[in-house]
């Protein structure tokens, strides 16, 4: 299991109309069979900014298999023109044991 | 309940280091009575970046209570000098739902 961990910032006037799109928007997530569970949560000390969480079977179901398939397709038409772009970020993490 | 997420982005050549540092500080944490649960995460894509997550019963017992506590001192003490502070994001999120 890999966690995908995406940033997502509001443009300017958007940021409740991003947290609702984002809410819809991960139905089409859920709907991948190798997605395990998404979480969405909101900034406290900036609220333009929403995380959304998403376990995956592995990096590879997620890159090769999900962005490849006509649900991704559908959640980026959900949510485009809602955020900034060039302050996305996207990372998959692991959970690390010392 | 808040989840504190801390991004950590090691300094060159203390990748492993830091990753060490902060499963060994996280136990400072843990002791603090206002403090959940703990979990620690590695980029794939950046393996210089950790992320700590952190539930706290409120952002108050987090800030003021754990910050002011002699336990944020051993957990900073930790990993000072492995961490790019300029880099360093800290958030309070809050679960959202649509």
């Amino acid at each position: 299991v890999v966690t995908e961990m995406a940033i997502f910032t509001a443009l300017p006037g958007k940021e409740d109309e991003l947290g609702r799109a984002i809410g819809h928007g991960v139905e089409f997530i859920r709907q991948y069979p190798g997605c395990i569970s998404v979480g969405i949560a909101r900034s406290i000390e900036k609220p333009a900014r929403f995380t959304v969480s998403i376990d995956w079977q592995s990096v590879d179901v997620h890159v090769n298999g999900f962005r490849n398939s006509p649900l991704f397709g559908q959640w980026i038409g959900s949510i485009m023109g809602l955020f900034d772009q060039e302050k996305l970020d996207t990372q998959h993490y692991q959970a690390y044991r010392a």
